[in-house]
């Protein structure tokens, strides 16, 4: 028998599956589940008409690349697309200075390792998105949590927490942040707090990676397109990159992201992709950018964040109605999270277990949590489920939560 | 004016644009150029019309999965269709022991993180294939060459090289071989080789990396299908990581390949996998899942080995008309390259601009080789340009190293 362990490197030591994905898992094999765990968006928005019109236009053969190898920046016109829609967010950049990527994921994957050592520091919020902590982590690096208030990033904490780690002497790399709705809490940063950030990056000489793939995804009842102006859009010395995604407007099947950054990093990203995967499909970028021009985003977003906005109206209205005063959220102003908060000290990897025997799963907070805090929290996802899934995905939380209240639990695991 | 290079990793600090992808900038820059520098397959090979026809049924939106986030190790039915076609090769493996990777790149990166930490030795052949030479530098890995004769990589150096790293004390991890049609070498280990490097890595106790995307593409008069008999074929302890891709036999654009492995292997490789892009494209998998499941590969094949070997006929007989007795080659015995050597003291990095300026680029062989030799030596992809444009591009050589070889290039540089 081979001793696997022994040919493991250091860092594949400590690789662990993502909560997240676990609860993917957790569905395939499940029958009659209601899944607020991954936050995937509603299949049925996707463009499949003109995904299907536009594919049947590029495998007719008459042009070669669409199913060549590319070149690793990605599609130059695709490109070019991303310097105007970049534009429209207030992020003046070249097409030269975007790069596509396989998802965002491979954009965190790339910062992580163009910019990270082993034992290197990067502040994320407390709670943060999982892939991105998994991201750091897997080069070795320390991530330090920084408290978030109703405010965003609690600045006297940054402070605070940097000044610890400059006394410990150790190498701080960058701020990782998600203003807009952010996964998991579905919060939105003010803008005064994300010019203050810039000014402390600034004041620090420190980098801020900027992840925003919800951008687009208000919901115009709370939230006005004027606020989720990016921390990039000020960004007047080259401190941000900012990564978004094509994932939750279009399709995530697509794997099909892009970031922007000063170029001495985006030629590093660069050499980093092409050992990481050549290229992004040349197929799901053409259909991307073919979507693109025939302007499915700005036809389709305004459907897009009615829907989300109206699942989001479904979730609230179905936990006021069972759990009104037994559990607290803020109400999301975009994105597709709910991030929900228990009673202490009833603990969400408790209930867990219950719920999934209720025939509910959710994503438990502590797994958004650098500092293994979060346990009275929990990331509910209402993207995905269908309106009359997402009630009856309320009620068996409700259910679960009133059998562990109860301490029924127990006795309805053994049955 | 911000310093970025105190905010790179030490592994960044020495990433590098890799050789190849180079010469692919060049190419998109230049107009009448042959390029014999990067291996990408004939695009009017590739199956459009199929892929034409799956894509349309696919996107018809009666299966929201195909647009979805999917599974980290790939789409299922797809996986299954792998362990029929690893049958195929006398590779027995389940289908829970395959995942799909983003191109083969992305399996050697994933292999390199999850089995090299920063001075782990990797052994390759000397030459050996560029990409995964800058995935296994990426994490800060040792390269350290083996010799290869006609029969494949030299046994008795092998031997030396273990006993001096041994005795040096370094940690060996594993042998990164291409049996088939090595890129760039062209050349086919006998089988008998195949199974003197089993007992080896039995002996040590090392795992062997088997990397094998041009297995299918055997050319007919000088190689039977047997000849390609893959190592991981006779691995009865799990020894063998092996890696295959369709970029070669359909396309690349849709970035499928995949590994297959021990079970402790695959698992870290998961977890590696859902941090570096969570998953494979989804529409990518399942047109090519398609195309494999209407036979296009079984009906493609015979073809397509006529193709190249057609390919790698009109540039032997170029190569012998306009070069006879000035450079040496084996011919090859499938695949996409032809390995050239010089005589010396001619260089290739040398001949490399004077080509250009005649209309014609290559790969340097100093790019495949870790120790630093290989400079009279060439790679030559046959596999994309049309058969008349290969002549024309081995005359220009012909034309480029004549001009070398009178001391003519320095005017024509000039001019």
């Amino acid at each position: 028998m081979i001793d696997y362990g022994k040919f493991l490197s250091a860092n594949a030591g400590t690789m662990r599956e993502s909560a997240i994905r676990q609860m993917g898992s957790v569905l395939a094999r499940a029958t009659d589940v209601v899944s607020f765990a991954p936050g995937y968006p509603a299949e049925d928005e996707f463009p499949w008409l003109v995904c299907r019109e536009v594919a049947a236009e590029l495998l007719g053969g008459s042009d070669g690349s669409v199913l060549q190898y590319g070149p690793t920046r990605g599609y130059q016109p695709l490109r070019e697309v991303l310097a105007t829609l970049m534009s429209d967010r207030d992020v003046r950049v070249p097409a030269d200075r975007i790069m596509v990527t396989s998802g965002s994921q491979q954009g965190l994957d790339l910062v992580a390792r163009v910019l990270l050592d082993p034992g290197d520091v990067v502040l994320v919020e407390l709670p943060s998105y999982t892939g991105a902590i998994t991201a750091f982590r897997n080069v070795g690096a320390s991530l330090v949590g920084v408290r978030q208030s109703a405010q965003g990033i609690d600045l006297d904490h940054l402070g605070y927490v940097c000044s610890r780690l400059q006394a410990e002497g150790r190498q701080l790399k960058f701020l990782y942040v998600v203003p807009n709705f952010q996964n998991p809490s579905g919060s939105l940063l003010p803008l005064a707090r994300r010019r203050d950030l810039l000014d402390w990056a600034h004041r620090h000489d420190l980098l801020i990676v900027e992840d925003d793939p919800y951008r687009d995804l208000f919901f115009s009842d709370v939230t006005q397109v004027e606020d989720t102006r990016p921390i990039a859009a000020d960004d007047d010395d080259g401190r941000v990159v900012y990564l978004s995604s094509f994932s939750k407007t279009l399709a995530p099947g697509f794997r099909v992201a892009w970031f922007a950054g000063p170029e001495p990093l985006l030629s590093k990203l660069e050499f980093a992709k092409q050992a990481a995967d050549l290229c992004t499909g040349g197929l799901d970028q053409r259909i991307v950018h073919a979507a693109c021009r025939r302007g499915v985003l700005a036809a389709h977003l305004p459907h897009l964040r009615a829907h989300y906005q109206r699942k989001r109206d479904v979730m609230s209205e179905a936990l006021r109605r069972t759990l009104a005063g037994q559990v607290e959220w803020a109400a999301p102003r975009g994105g597709f999270f709910l991030w929900l908060s228990l009673r202490e000290p009833l603990r969400s990897d408790v209930l867990l277990p219950v719920a999934r025997a209720h025939g509910v799963i959710f994503v438990v907070g502590s797994a958004f949590f650098v500092n293994g805090e979060g346990h009275s929290h929990l990331r509910l996802s209402f993207s995905a489920p269908a309106p009359e899934r997402i009630t009856i995905g309320v009620e068996r939380l409700a259910a679960a939560i009133a059998a562990v209240a109860i301490g029924d639990h127990v006795g309805s695991g053994r049955s």
